[in-house]
């Protein structure tokens, strides 16, 4: 008789902010090794781990990982490449690809048929502004293609066209984009194996503030939703946790954008679901089998940005996960509050109840 | 405003075994320390800690810590009550000190008129089987009243009395008490802050083998024995979390013994509910505001016991925590497996499935 625990691998994470953080706190639950690789031996991954590895130091990292994964995709260029090039990394790069320049990405959902807003690629800034001019009557959004994330790099243009004139500056390529007035926004986490199963999560809606998720609930269900990202997952052979951001328009589901690894709007599933989207997500990389991906009562999850005055009020009404990183920045990820309810009227109010509590004065992002 | 994140305080835990380990996991989510006083640095506990010390620096431990606590009531008798002179020790020494001799637990019961089986105290061995015969006609449980926890020193005698006669050598107190035949045997988790608060899990089903959990679920609704631990904690003044194992026989409940820390019976909170009673014994060791301790779901844990071979379908059925201890060893807690289903129905097939996958030729107690 086999058993789940036959193999004790040691799994090497790239970053060490809170999704690293995460990942090895669930993780602990089997034998495993976790390192990570990270520039700041203060984040919260590197406290936690069974080592910290600098970024210099990343062909040692790899060599003794026996996999390796990513909790963010924009960095450690040269590790991701040296893991893949070792058939360590999981998920592969072709994904992280689309990832790095935002225009591969449009141009791999127009590809393959996949729903997502209008667009077309500039090859600088001074194109992107005569695209928004022609085709969206300067009305639209026109985003860099390299380094974009958490809003970063996005400039939503409404007909003010003079007011983004230091674009022609820009001599990198741009994704020109229509303005999409969406119902709502919304995700679906999902997760697929070495062999190719597929689970998901049910949706959630999201609400987004300047670029930032602010909080999400659910379950949302919108198998329109679950479709798409699960073509996506196949078209990529990806292997992992995977969250989908998507737009809601009048019943039709447009993908925003895919995150090639868990994500923020699945931390619900810490609390909401047996098996959260980290656990899954280690699963689906040392090849153990996944586990059930439902959620056992409705619930959501609310961001602590930029600020550490948490009132003991909260308490009563969610569960509190505090990274510990070292200093409060404005729109900083400092934390979360996950919540569970009865229905998902119950999730809302406790949502807004914790938003009252932390932003008494609105959100200042 | 205050926040709930102005006092960091480092945590003292006497013991390392699975317990302290889930109560440092759990206490990740706030900016705590953990320091660990264990004899074996390969502790799960003192793999997680952000310092294990040994139990000759007890002092070194009491004087870091703000506030000490356990996760096991029979050791470190000297660290405990150096922590108890410091004011730092939470729960307090009234209530280990009941744990040191069980004949003290007994009779602090019938004093306090909590329910509980019938009992005799003997001064030794000779006189408890005098009693057992005079009083409960040689069919009853003689158990050594020190050192006494997973069924070790409990001698359940039906009759064949001359099979004991080797306890008339021992020169300790012991309980003599009657058999009971219950109908089953229950727990409750329950937790007591410093302002007084109670707060209760609601009470689950166990099943004991040899005198160790094999597993429970719940919740099975009987507010008499939240009553009763309710009484309980409040002639101790207890602060912390507690389990409160009773016999339930025709409706009416008999306390066995109750363990003055985190208990087997609450691992299912971990997932059945949002707040754990790892967390909750923090929260009310520090002062922090209790949080809900209602179930979002009917749930259930098995133990994993003596073995680490887990077959993949375990992972279908329910989430597995293993303590990586550094050995297998017979009746050994190693790990669990936590459950969650529909109804107490699907919960108990999920751990009947899960106990033919661990233990396909039965348990080995």
């Amino acid at each position: 008789m086999s058993s789940i625990l036959d193999w004790k691998p040691k799994i090497g994470i790239l970053g060490g902010g809170q999704l690293g953080w995460m990942m090895i706190l669930e993780g602990r639950k089997f034998p495993f090794t976790f390192y990570v690789l990270e520039n700041d031996k203060n984040a919260p991954g590197c406290k936690i781990a069974d080592r910290c590895f600098s970024p210099q130091e990343y062909r040692e990292f790899v060599d003794n990982s026996d996999i390796v994964t990513f909790e963010f995709e924009h960095v450690y260029d040269k590790a991701l490449e040296y893991a893949e090039d070792n058939g360590k990394l999981l998920p592969r790069l072709n994904s992280v690809e689309l990832k790095r320049e935002r225009y591969k990405e449009k141009l791999f959902y127009k590809e393959h048929n996949l729903p997502t807003p209008r667009f077309f690629v500039a090859e600088n800034g001074e194109e992107a502004l005569k695209i928004l001019k022609d085709e969206f009557n300067n009305t639209g959004v026109i985003k860099e293609s390299k380094g974009g994330y958490d809003g970063k790099g996005q400039y939503f243009i409404f007909n003010d066209v003079e007011k983004y004139d230091f674009l022609r500056e820009k001599k990198d390529k741009m994704v020109v984009e229509e303005y999409v007035k969406f119902d709502f926004e919304a995700s679906v986490i999902i997760v697929r194996d070495k062999k190719g199963v597929f689970i998901n999560y049910p949706p959630t809606y999201n609400y987004n503030e300047k670029g930032i998720l602010v909080y999400n609930y659910g379950p949302y269900n919108n198998q329109e939703i679950v479709n798409v990202a699960k073509r996506l997952s196949e078209e990529l052979d990806y292997i992992g946790t995977m969250g989908v951001e998507v737009f809601v328009v009048k019943g039709r589901v447009l993908i925003n954008e895919f995150a090639p690894r868990v994500h923020n709007t699945g931390h619900y599933t810490l609390d909401g679901a047996l098996i959260s989207q980290f656990e899954q997500h280690l699963r689906a990389i040392i090849g153990m089998d996944l586990g059930p991906a439902t959620v056992i009562s409705p619930s959501g999850m609310v961001n602590i940005l930029g600020t550490d005055r948490i009132p003991s009020e909260v308490l009563k009404y969610g569960k509190v996960y505090w990274y510990s990183k070292a200093e409060v920045r404005k729109r900083r990820k400092m934390g979360h509050v996950n919540v569970v309810g009865d229905n998902l009227e119950d999730v809302k109010q406790k949502i807004d109840k914790i938003m009252q509590l932390i932003y008494p004065n609105g959100l200042d992002l």
